[in-house]
């Protein structure tokens, strides 16, 4: 029976065909008791369901491993480690021996007081590894019970997934390449499902509430699913008709994408002769090819920090200057602006031992722990791979610092940089000064900083508004929070006025100023943004093209009208309207 | 030895004299093993040790109720609960017999235990009660050992309070007539120690580091201390000309509060016409009368979230009315501004069931939390119980809501003050309409509001500046993390600038605007708040006259004058200079 549900729309594009329902919470467990004689037999079986996992796990971990880097693969090594962990398996053995418990339950009672224990830990790191031992747990009961392992990360045929929510331990290794689609039932539109999926190209709809239970109610696993990712349209087990509809708006959208193909190579610049740059927001080294190749005049933010994230030592200065070299080497004759490392108490750094914080996004992230003496060590890595990739590669570096607040910290940060240029010459690891070759500017996103714009122009050579951020403290809303969608909407009328403001503001002062947060890269923002003045836009590089095809067909005046009446709205759903 | 040490200026004022050292680290325990002969006695030991324990609990929850009132006396009632909690005593006596520990370690190890245990749920009222039970233990534990129980809640005479740091459970029941001043080593400028200080009046320094270990390394545990919590400075040992040099300027300071004293009955007027009021900032309704006497014109903030903490049942709406209307009562012909409750997942609500946040400060708090359906009904009984107590008095109430960010918020808030009134006039409780006789405004506390000011003006009649909060939202960090004590300064040009343009766009408007942030009372950014024309300052009633007399020897061009340096300021040092 065809079923519609709504949800929130997170990508665009339309997709129907087969699902997986990818919900991994494992099935119930029996706690039979164990007669005495069985219990060998028992420990026998439990060991080898371990020993399966073992191997599934290896595999997934070098097929993953081949096919995108030993990067992506990481979460695989860290789910072997927990498999071999001596105290969880005896404690299960225990279980099994003194309790006379079945396997299942003697895992399923070890794991949870493992898991407990790290996440009673106060270092994140720890903490995050209790996720992952419920992940363990999953697959070892699934083998024990001879049921299928949810197999989310080696999909064999193109699918829709279907899922509760999707972590990022859950899309490791993801191909996304087989994914139709992606429909969640929780998660709001700057979810991990709904940024990657941007990031990836896939039509997504996160946030339809009852999808899974629609889908286990109406016991059509083998059915069909249809979604739009425009609309936030999913519908179950579609009739012909429906199936037919999408598959003609697929095909539609897919003609318009090639469309928008064509304006790969072509310049963003408005009929009436504006010309802005449009850029990519790049997470790895070897995003930065592909970027090049779907047209992006440079990248607007390479996010740092994910050389950082999923490992147990921070990544050498040889290892940072490769991958700033590559993204350099890739857009020679190009603008690269690099983001500094931006983490705080709310990521897993096992290495950085980070101190619990009540409110970690009002904590100690971006600049202030770069420049906290504590962690100055780790700043003064990264600066010395940027200094020296900035020496040999012909691309203009520009470095910029998240977070700022005020100008102090911005000289702070110069002055660190200065400094670690004359120890590089000292040392003759550089022979020349870069310092005079690179730009260095800053993030707008604290609202301290967006209204200090003039005086940061004294001593920033540049500037970049990091819409996400800037919303969440303007709004005074962690736009994780479930609770406060209402508040996240995508044009709220004082994170708008901010933006003009800063622009304004901005250019008043002779500065350059892009934009690389999310509304960057929608399309619905772009004639708002354009009639400001923005000089880049930068976003995942799927956007590139629909960003690129508005430019194309908006004149100045035209965006000057729509930046009077955005201004003059007076709420987030006036704003709404006027940007359809 | 005389050892002078700086920390951060917290509450004005000097003191000199003996000092109570509040450092309730329990002392250390011994590990030794019991012989199977000493179980018994032991346990009996542990047992006369609790017994003393609630003796002198229920004794201190007597006084304290006698003396301050029911509500302060409340967390002693907790503390009694833990103490007969069977599941924490009788896992002390096991492990007595089974571990043959000796009390004071089975007392610990099982308090661990169930402490643990609570600060893993997520209910923030058992995390709270975490806390307690350390409490508890080190109370149990210095009976044990035959060792004074630290004893902040009953002082005997007058004392200089020094402590690592003070909880507010620390200070329920202090006595503030025996404080003569207070020292932490740990917190900033807006913990919790400073802000209780300057609602007692009390000198304090905060962020002393290190004065404990120099406490005790002196070995001076007999001797004096003198501080100056307007400069900061804390003497340990003071010798004799340092002394004399301190009861100087302590009756200097008392003379000055004379002549300050003098200023209650006279207006907040500058020389040259320019007429102010000066409010108070109240947190129960007995501090309304203390308030009238100290001169405040009104009251321009009523924290109502008092009456609502440390219980575990909402107030009635019979005994909200009776707190409202005792405010309304004691400020007869006057404006008393009722702030909406205003909790969020930072605080502890057994009632209220609140989900765990990431960060709470950016969580479902103030108008958020009373407008989700599933929080309705709290809120609705306060409104009842406001617009009851309107009807019976003739000062003026203002609601006031916090946390708002846009008009859509704030007409919600509207619309349902609305339907409550006509509910209670349905019901023949109220006899006429009240809703023309009040009025009802808003915080400025995000920075969202911040920038639709002349938007929100159309359905506020009346704005106050919550600085601290403001503060917090700009500068994007937790005025409660010790990180980031250099972001907090207390004049950063950012937040200034934000509240010039706060005031200036609802003069534009046509709106009165007050403020009840810290700012409001701190007697240096007097000139500043006025020449941009703030219309009322609200703040502690201990700051009430020096505010006044800054406001009766400053014309309104020197005002002025002093508007334009700060907004030409670059940084909280430049600032800082201007408003010495």
């Amino acid at each position: 029976m065809t079923i519609a549900l709504r949800g929130t729309p997170a990508a665009s594009g339309v997709a129907v065909g087969s699902y997986i329902l990818y919900d991994p919470t494992p099935p119930l467990i029996s706690h039979e008791q164990l007669v005495p004689e069985a219990v060998a037999a028992e420990k026998e079986r439990l060991d080898r369901a371990i020993q399966a996992s073992k191997q599934e796990i290896t595999q997934l971990r070098d097929q993953v491993s081949e096919r995108l880097g030993k990067e992506e693969a990481a979460i695989f090594d860290a789910h072997l480690l927990i498999l071999e962990d001596e105290a969880l398996l005896e404690s299960a053995y225990q279980r099994i021996e003194d309790g006379l418990m079945n396997a299942e339950q003697a895992l399923w009672e070890a794991a949870d007081e493992f898991a407990q224990l790290l996440a009673n830990l106060s270092d994140s790191y720890f903490q995050a590894r209790a996720t992952d031992i419920y992940d363990i747990r999953t697959r070892v009961i699934c083998h024990l019970q001879g049921k299928p392992v949810p197999q989310l990360r080696h999909l064999q045929h193109p699918a829709i997934i279907v899922a509760r929510d999707l972590l990022p331990s859950d899309t490791a290794g993801l191909d996304a390449q087989l994914v139709l689609g992606l429909a969640t039932e929780q998660g709001g539109p700057t979810s991990h499902t709904a940024i990657l999926a941007r990031q990836l190209g896939i039509p997504a709809v996160v946030g339809a509430t009852g999808l899974l239970e629609k889908l286990r109610q109406e016991n059509i696993a083998s059915a069909r699913v249809a979604l739009d990712g425009s609309s936030g349209e999913v519908v179950i087990d579609p009739d012909e008709a429906t199936v037919v509809q999408y598959q003609t708006a697929l095909e539609q959208y897919r003609k318009l994408q090639q469309e928008l193909q064509a304006l790969r190579t072509l310049p963003a610049v408005t009929p009436d002769g504006v010309k802005v740059e449009v850029a990519a927001n790049i997470g790895r080294s070897k995003d930065a090819l592909p970027a090049v190749e779907a047209g992006a005049n440079g990248v607007g933010l390479f996010r740092t920090e994910f050389l950082f994230l999923d490992r147990t030592t921070p990544p050498s200065e040889e290892e940072q200057f490769e991958a700033y070299s590559t993204v350099l080497k890739a857009f020679a004759g190009k603008t690269v602006i690099v983001r500094t490392l931006d983490i705080g108490g709310d990521k897993s750094i096992p290495y950085l031992s980070l101190e619990h914080e009540d409110n970690p996004f009002l904590g100690l992230r971006g600049i202030r722990l770069c420049l906290a003496e504590k962690h100055q060590p780790l700043f003064r890595t990264q600066v010395r791979a940027l200094l020296r990739a900035a020496e040999h590669n012909p691309a203009s570096l520009w470095i910029m610092y998240p977070m700022i607040c005020d100008s102090r910290e911005l000289r702070q940060a110069r002055a660190f940089v200065a400094e670690t240029e004359a120890m590089l010459l000292a040392e003759g690891i550089l022979k020349n000064p870069v310092s005079n070759k690179i730009r260095q500017g800053i993030m707008i996103e604290t609202p301290a900083a967006a209204l200090l714009v003039d005086v940061l122009s004294k001593d920033a050579d540049f500037f970049s508004i990091g819409t996400n951020d800037l919303s969440q403290y303007t709004l005074a809303s962690d736009r994780m929070n479930a609770n406060l969608v209402e508040l996240h909407r995508p044009f709220h009328p004082a994170v708008m006025r901010s933006i003009a403001q800063i622009i304004t503001t901005a250019h008043k002062y002779n500065r350059w100023i892009g934009m690389c947060g999310e509304m960057a890269g929608n399309p619905r923002a772009c004639k708002f943004l354009l009639g400001v003045g923005l000089d880049e836009f930068s976003m995942e590089v799927n956007s590139l093209n629909a960003v690129k095809q508005i430019i194309r067909s908006t004149t100045r005046g035209e965006a000057q009208e729509i930046v009077q009446r955005v201004l003059a709205a007076e709420s987030a759903d006036e704003i709404e309207q006027i940007l359809l």
